[in-house]
């Protein structure tokens, strides 16, 4: 939407469409998350006041990757706000995180479903390679985009570059940890996939008011 | 897509691509309920007229839930219309609203499903505090954005931010008390929330008109 | 999108993000209509290739009820083009029609199962009354914003509006006509609505290319 | 979004919505692709793990699909970044072509679900109808705009025109042959559409970096 965007050079994507596809996905993969719930509880029988309570893993899976897919979202706005203009292989890795956003449903609904059972280990690894794909395509499209200022807005401030580098290089390895975890206890990764969506909305009730303007926003 | 969001500072997202998430959420959500109604109707058996009607409530469940999601996008637009900024606290708020609206269909099938049965208690409970739930986020957006007029536009009206609060306010109260009522009452509780969706829309029809352009609409 | 929308008055929902909710509700409508195809399908058992030749019906109507709601679609933007603002009331016609608009693949995959069997007479009233109802609220979001030039752009032309009143006026009568004729004979019935679409098809080609411009487009 | 969409002349869409719906149906429609491996997922038994594995299949498809969809979004854009305006018959061909884009989850799960099993025929057949369908829309939309200039913009260069065209042509003959490739061996043909999308991958990677500006890119 950004003022430059409105008439590219041919041959190269404007930022305004890319995230409205973006957006798109990010908004569908969270909305479906519902549709897992709803076929869990499907499966149970008998009093539904139990059976509602009974699935509970649901509800905490559907608030753990809801607010993940919800953080990487805002996290690829605060991208996308520093990107001037893109070319064909940023396009194709936005595609390729797009891959692994639109994933999330099925690892999840996997987790919640079997997270009590003898296969947790199974379905926490599958949640957890689905994370790691996602983080790794995320800093590709970042590192790409920043590496040299190649796509970036003439006006990017440099600071505020290196700013959100700082934020997301981390991302991977916190999210492989938590994955190698699950081999060893499934619940514990589970616990820390939630622990780190949790930890950054703290940190945005802290630093992200509207005081903070100064600080980078990752 | 106001002319004030075309350039967000570096740290802001633009309230446009807010919007566009937000909007895709409300607009999937809504439009997910249909398979909801697909799937109660797969359910039955014998012949189709007589189970077409026979699911009656999901039809009702599909209206009542459509116009509150409906609604709920017609006042997030009225509310962000007031915004000229966001922050990283208002965007969190704002994924915790959606986060609630995504779940409406699920309580909506279980309403659907059980209103005639025994288990009708614990689906109006669901579907209840997943409105209430809504309704918090919603005037938490709110009143986040408004005190102090932390992130209103610079040429916000103080008449129309204070009546956009009086007509917000007494949401999370209504549905709370329409979810409460679920424990004495199921079917009471169901017909309250149906009834706040028919008095909005009544509301409208008498002063939504183009020749009130001058009160506050919320 | 247009220059007018950029900035709406308070109390006023910009055409823009009427268009976007609208589009939206559009798309995933016309998009989940291949879950029917899907759902169909594995209904069956046996041989996959004479399986996928036995459910020819179900693309029918996937065929026939995406092109529906491509042109309500197409349809609805000729006639966003001459709205230059909105009001509550219209906002909340065009939820009604939304309401519509997503409930189209239920009955859609009711008539792709049911139309070989005896149930095919109920299956077809179920898809006559939702096309029906969605062509009542169209016509009414129309009437609403032209009667007086209440909602018009300053600068639309009388003729044009006459003419789109003129091409959406006969549909309400005809989607009731096909609808009835349900009752009688739910083939007819159902070719009727097929009809209507392939004509809506056949007239675009002859009449829609960029020459014909000064025509009015519905 | 081009500052020459925001006021369409009466009688003509904005390529701005027509781009929306377009990105709402290829974003839906890669998306919903997660559904079809949570539904094949569903019906193993067993072990997890192991049947987490034994469906590699279905991820494949998801991979090979959601590219496919991807990299026809993207010349999809770069097909709209040379129309200036839209007619009738344009929106008419472009509902055409999402009909066969919101068609690919369909087959795609039958794929999925069938190429180790005697049915793997009747699946590829159905994938590369599917495609075929889908690339004869997409070199019919962009012949009907591009053929004497029709819908261009004034501004678009013969040269990038012409190279669009040579790009897209061969597209229709490559999916065809795939498809007729599935009579003889499916797994063949199945291969040759992954080979097509990774082509394209590879060779975006190569040219299409932000230094191959001047070259048309497909």
């Amino acid at each position: 939407m950004a003022a430059t965007d409105s008439q590219p050079p041919v041959g190269q994507m404007s930022t305004a469409r890319l995230e409205t596809f973006a957006d798109g996905v990010f908004a569908i993969a969270a909305t479906l998350l519902i549709l897992n719930v709803s076929a869990t509880a499907a499966l149970g029988s008998g009093d539904l006041g139990r059976q509602l309570l009974h699935i509970w893993p649901s509800y905490v899976g559907y608030g753990v990757s809801f607010l993940t897919i919800g953080i990487m979202w805002a996290n690829h706005h605060t991208l996308m706000n520093q990107i001037g203009r893109t070319d064909r292989r940023f396009v194709m890795l936005t595609i390729g995180l797009m891959m692994f956003i639109a994933f999330v449903p099925f690892p999840t609904r996997l987790v919640a479903e079997q997270i009590r059972d003898n296969d947790a280990r199974a379905a926490a690894l599958a949640y957890g390679i689905t994370m790691t794909g996602a983080s790794i395509f995320f800093i590709s499209v970042w590192l790409y985009a920043s590496r040299g200022r190649r796509l970036l807005r003439a006006d990017a401030d440099p600071r505020t570059v290196r700013g959100i580098t700082r934020t997301y290089l981390p991302g991977t390895p916190l999210y492989l940890t938590a994955t190698l975890l699950a081999i060893v206890s499934p619940v514990t990764s589970v616990v820390m996939f939630a622990a780190i969506a949790i930890f950054y909305l703290i940190e945005s009730s802290i630093f992200g008011g509207s005081r903070s303007d100064d600080a980078p926003d990752g």
